[in-house]
């Protein structure tokens, strides 16, 4: 059996005209054609006079009535006619390999797969698999067993479900958050293992309330996917740029077609040697949005590959690196990824001795000092430790936790007032957070969201604020430590696990 | 009450010679020291002949019987002697503010914070807080307080316990590793809320056990604390700069008197400006060992400030951002943060062809393109996204989460061979790990690694290895999906969350 | 004398109020204005009645008729009306220090320092100073005094001027360059002391011939200004933004104003913290613009420094390290910087082993293996030595050549194609050229402009193609060079002079 | 004819025992042996009683007496023994064309190319190429033509040579500089076509006087060459480089036999995938040193691959990209290229305010808002503008002007001091600077060497000094004109070329 898929634009299947497999020509009456509503047709039937449909991005399947192929390399050669193409040929590589019966494969329950029964029949594969092949000693599954809601909530999560991580979570604050969307005193939950973590957190956000609060701006918002399309030369390249600018408003359209929730923003085209990096930038509402992009731009790629004049794209790849999903990037730090937020507060200089111990200009200094480390160093944030606070929200709210990769990069400020208080201010450039989809339903995620009144519509730029209000917390709170000396007798005090 | 931290070295007070509070002396008569073993000392019993012990890094309280000062901001001055230092003076600016009696509290328990009692009076307490002042609808936390096990295990790990974070879990392969220490067949816990990261990550470790498993080799370990000493002009950095060099033995014991494990294995220095900023090299057993090194480099700069010549030196802070904790760093891909680890497998032509569907050219076309793309992006990770299994293996076994910052960067490299199959491998030079101390203790983290065989010492390489063959493996996998395109569908299929 | 600028738009000075020089305030019958046309105005003449024009960045000098101040600091106070702003106040800092009358000054001639005299008189000063200061056994000047053109050429080019530096110039070429521009066969003009340098360019010319040429495309076009305004708060930043966007049409009218070439693009915002940094892109013909798009900018922003709610902007600077000018930087590789040029060629096979005795697969392999270096090392090109190439022809033709921290970033890629030849393209994202302004004119720099048929209108273009085409040869050189491991002993046979 | 070169090590060639081109054998009686010293040997004669010396690095050419061959493609195999080698066996693939005999070539005069007569010859040939095929209205060469000094002293520095390129130079300074090698007053040559720089240099050199001149440090020195190494796997390069770092003693000495000069300081590792990528620093003395590390390296490099266990290195460059020779790079600014030099200055408020009309605090603040541009713009220098005075002194001065690319890093701080003045220094880190070799010994660059006092033996630190200060001089100056915001202005007044 093989599939043909339609990439290019509707179409009608008029006929087919030849089957090869490695060197051997099936007979087309040995040809049937899988029309995807479970019938079968044979592929003699196929003629101009009856057609049958064959839709962009519908794949038909061939099937061939020959004997059991022997293992081995084969040429697959199938030739047809579609109106209004005319002749096609696909020719592909394949190549059919016996099935290693020894290969272990991890129990599923092709019914509900996240039934009692499939999830244990898991269990006790985990406890024999690995007391035979990998630690004897192994005393089997007990705590990661231990979850508190139907395992179902998982579908769509988590394939192979066996259970949960649990990690330890601690509250902070509340913290008062001066923002366009979050207004108001949180209770913030983190989940973390990091000794000190919280207390920290928890001791900046004292800085930050006796100071007023910590204003909290989301300045931009993107999500991105990066197609790339490959031409003969740069001039194509070039030339396709413009054409994609020109036609930027039907592209959107077809992207847009995918989701209700999804709008393409703009496109930002990076022209080098023969290629055109594309990058989509869509507002994904709620949605951190990967996926949602995903499929919108597969939309509009699939309509531009059908539109484009034939022959001039050469090749094309859906993703280019340069989205960048799960990597810090340069480019996410210039222009958005996720929300872009700005947290700042005017710390007063006598909260900051009284509760820190450290007088602004020390904090000022190593500010500076520390700058021309990030510069050296090439970090993505000259701050101090983001990603502690980011990482531990995430986890407790069910956020995207591999995205702390963009998400850690930052950008700080800080500079004496004339009445010698400090401004602080943090902006994390590429913070992907949602209050939709994703883990934002698990059910102790959901609580901690709950918790920061952050379920439901039009709630996610709240939540951003929030998590950047907790980043300046951090900063401060290290940043005095570090400042006064004490830093690390306030891990000794607290961090006794390790 | 005023702290006089000794950060020189060992002295003793021989004498507290005035004190000055605001513009008033205080009678030495009125003032008292708190020796720290409960005992308060009249400040006039200290004399030359009767001198107390100040070992280094001691803080001796100095308590004077005042009436309680107003409010205000206030210049402190003490006085006093010590042998062999002589005469000393320390100025501090302080202030004194009515504590703000409205200021909302996380309610504790000074007896133990973590017994159910304290536990649960905090759960009231957010139940309370947020229905009054953030989520009138909330319905309390029901789920982040169900945990399986003594929550008195979280002690060092998470201040303001409430619960934990329940973070479902899938697993995948068996992945046959071909490592130094991790060889065999391991069974891999994912702890994500992400569909089809379980899945996907299965599909490229079968495509590894059929070429023959992935070879994994740790070729780098180091953790760092970079502190910078601050001159008043290059020169003299520069000279400072000799001079550790020609201490370092000296410096290394001071280090490692602090640790049964963590041994200096170099300094780096980079000299800029008036500035010498020094990365302490460190190796830390099985431990990831940020704190360890904490302390290390403190010990370390402790003795250096004493030792190099008085008056030189005119600053100091312990971090520089040169470390680089908790963030992406061009300093950390060169030269290893944490293990620098490498997956490698030459994967057979057909298994790619016959299970993922695409072969080998365009896999490497595509590596070559968006090679392109991660440079023009400024990318810390010319791959693909191995954020997400490091994560879900991270979450799952208790490492620092906030280490994906560094840990998500990656070097790939791919090329055909003579043969037709394709050589894939990827450097993650900064995977920070452990497999002891921070929540490796933890009740289903502890689950995890014993799936592992990665508990009990000399473990953190196996760990480490297999970090990385799982990171391969979703690098194939990710590869295949946009190198054939089919990359949405397979997320479409299993993400149905979304 | 002080002087007061004008930075706020046309107005009508309607009265000098008050000068106050330190703590005295002098008389307004001792005051006088300078109208900038040789008159000189008294103070108590300007009224309303009689207002004198005050338009938009005209200074005005007033002048107080007091006995000469001693030295020293002295703070300065000017009130006066002007409509229609009502009352101005303006607050100074000044000092006043006798000039230091041993300071050596290098001797000018007022009237027409590119006279003879005016040079020959440097030439002396530089004789006698340096025998007398620096080295006793200095010969004199007596090559860099040798020029072939009236110095007169030299003005607005290079003030102090003394004479020239010759710099050998060899030829390379012909080159065949197939761009949109520049068609036909070029001989390339090398001002270089680099042994081997011409040679080599010279041998990858020939393999770009003996392939057909190199295709050469100009793919971006864009030169920059990036003030920086800097608000309260970042919520304030990000409306300016939006304000920028919505007044675009009538910023770009300000800016173009200023001249008859330079056209605004568009403005890139990058907001950060409390700052909104933007990126002007203009096009400036056949001129680099450096100075032009200052000019706009400066008067674009004078525009909306007046325009924009009054007290919303707390600072302002006209450069704010985004151009980014004189450095390499990331975002003039993402985004152009001059001119966008792409050069590329498939290299025939047997070319390549005929001429440079290296198969196509080894320079694909190093090209691969040196990516990864590029990668780990944080070059801005992973290319060789574009710049090499750049820094001879930029000599040559009188480019700005310290724009080579800018124009040496640059994209290579390279493919081996199913026939087995080899095509190798760079971009070099960053371009900075002219044919017209800053050195163009100069004797020998025309004359190689003329010889590249470069000089006179719509040139521009044309000169970056061969640039490109140029940059081309010179890695294909080189790459072939180390790949065929010859490279030393290249550099040996012809370098003698090192 | 066909060349064996050995680089292998020292050996003797004790039989030749086939050629074969294309698929047929060649009798060794038609073969000959090229002895390099004018001898031709038939290849019989070659036996073991009878060998023939063949040291590493030299090439015998094998000379068949075959008929011409028609033209096309051929493989050829060459049989030899070696001893201690044993039987060696070469491949190679070769191909003939015909000399395109329409090719156009550029004049040479093989008995003396610098002679009068071979420069006329190509001025003739110029001057009617460029009429014909480029530029009819061409006026033919008369600028370029004009050098004062005698054209052989360019050999060695430019091929081809057809004259110079004259580019117009003015003094600045004097600039009093507090260096360790460079101690007093210096006229500074500046060559360049942008108006404004002279004097805009000048002026900073002004402000620096008064404050007490400029305080210079080389605080670093290294020069690189960067080989990389091939492996199986991972683990095999890093047991080699193991191998390395016990061996240094002996690369060393095998690397400093090529040079009186170069002293190989240590080798810096950076492991990757399979390959070890290695950069070897050497100090090399008066010379920028690139031709002299190339060579140390590549003698080095033999010895390496002799000496290692056989089969192990699967492949060698000499050159990996990470040197980083002609680029910008984050291993040039965190390590070193050429010198690493420091320039400061405390300027004293006064001076600034009267020479500059600018307080301190505009200034600092600008520092620090620009500091947020250049991280965000990713620019590898967050001063100004130090490639303008680099570039103008290294073409007056006769250095390897595309260094600019590498020299353009930069590294600012400044800050206010208690007094209110302002401490600014740069870091340059990667100046590739000389006083021997390359382009010193040119006529006009000498005599600015001269100028000051930079000829002779151990001068390169002493001019690094100067150049450096230079660069402090003109970041005071355009700092001080953004902040004072008339820059434009005073770009207007003198550069009226443009």
């Amino acid at each position: 059996m093989f599939s043909v898929k339609n990439r290019l634009s509707d179409a009608k299947l008029t006929g087919l005209k030849e089957v090869v497999i490695g060197d051997k020509s099936i007979p087309l009456s040995d040809v049937l054609v899988d029309l995807g509503n479970g019938a079968l047709m044979p592929a003699s039937q196929i003629t101009e006079a009856s057609p049958i449909d064959f839709p962009l991005r519908k794949a038909i399947n061939v099937i061939t009535k020959t004997a059991p192929l022997p293992e081995g390399k084969y040429k697959v050669k199938i030739e047809f006619k579609a109106s209004p193409f005319g002749n096609l040929e696909i020719k592909v590589e394949d190549s059919i390999a016996k099935e290693d019966t020894n290969l272990v494969k991890i129990p599923r329950n092709d019914l509900d797969d996240y039934s009692e029964e499939a999830i244990k029949s898991r269990h006790k594969f985990i406890d024999e698999y690995v007391r035979k092949n990998v630690n004897p000693d192994f005393k089997g599954v007990n705590h990661i067993t231990k979850y508190s809601f139907d395992p179902h909530l998982t579908q769509g999560n988590c394939e192979h479900f066996v259970g949960v991580a649990q990690v330890p979570m601690g509250i902070a604050g509340p913290l008062r958050i001066n923002g366009e969307h979050a207004k108001g005193d949180f209770l913030i939950p983190l989940a973390t293992a990091e000794g000190t973590l919280v207390a920290s957190y928890n001791r900046g956000m004292k800085v930050l309330n006796m100071s007023g609060g910590v204003t909290c701006t989301v300045i931009g918002d993107a999500m991105q996917r990066a197609p790339v399309f490959c031409f003969e030369n740069a001039r194509e390249a070039r030339e396709f740029h413009k054409w994609v600018q020109a036609n930027f408003a039907r592209i959107a359209e077809e992207a847009e077609a995918t989701s209700s929730v999804a709008k393409l923003q703009y496109i930002d085209t990076y022209l080098s040697n023969k290629f055109a990096y594309m990058r989509f930038n869509y507002s994904t509402g709620d949605a951190a949005g990967q996926n949602m992009v995903g499929r919108a731009t597969f939309a509009a790629c699939s309509w531009i590959l059908d539109a484009y004049t034939p022959g001039k794209i050469k090749n094309f790849y859906l993703e280019s690196n340069f989205a960048t999903d799960k990597k810090a990037s340069q480019v996410n730090v210039m222009h958005t990824r996720g929300k872009r937020v700005v947290a700042e507060c005017t710390i007063k200089r006598d909260v900051l001795i009284q509760i820190m111990r450290v007088e602004p200009e020390k904090l000022a200094t190593h500010y500076h000092i520390a700058n021309i480390g990030s510069i050296l160093s090439g970090a993505n944030n000259n701050g101090l430790h983001s990603a502690n606070g980011i990482t531990a929200m995430f986890i407790a709210t069910g956020q995207d936790v591999a995205n702390v990769s963009e998400s850690s990069a930052g950008i700080m400020y800080a500079e004496l007032t004339p009445e010698g208080d400090l401004y602080m201010s943090i902006t994390i450039p590429s913070l992907i957070v949602a209050t939709h989809g994703g883990g934002i339903k698990l059910a102790t995620q959901n609580e901690c969201l709950q918790m920061l009144g952050c379920t439901g519509r039009n709630t996610v730029n709240k939540f951003a604020e929030i998590v950047a209000g907790v980043v300046l917390a951090g900063e401060i709170s290290l940043a005095s430590a570090i400042s006064s000396s004490d830093w690390v007798s306030s891990h000794e005090q607290y961090g006794r696990n390790r």
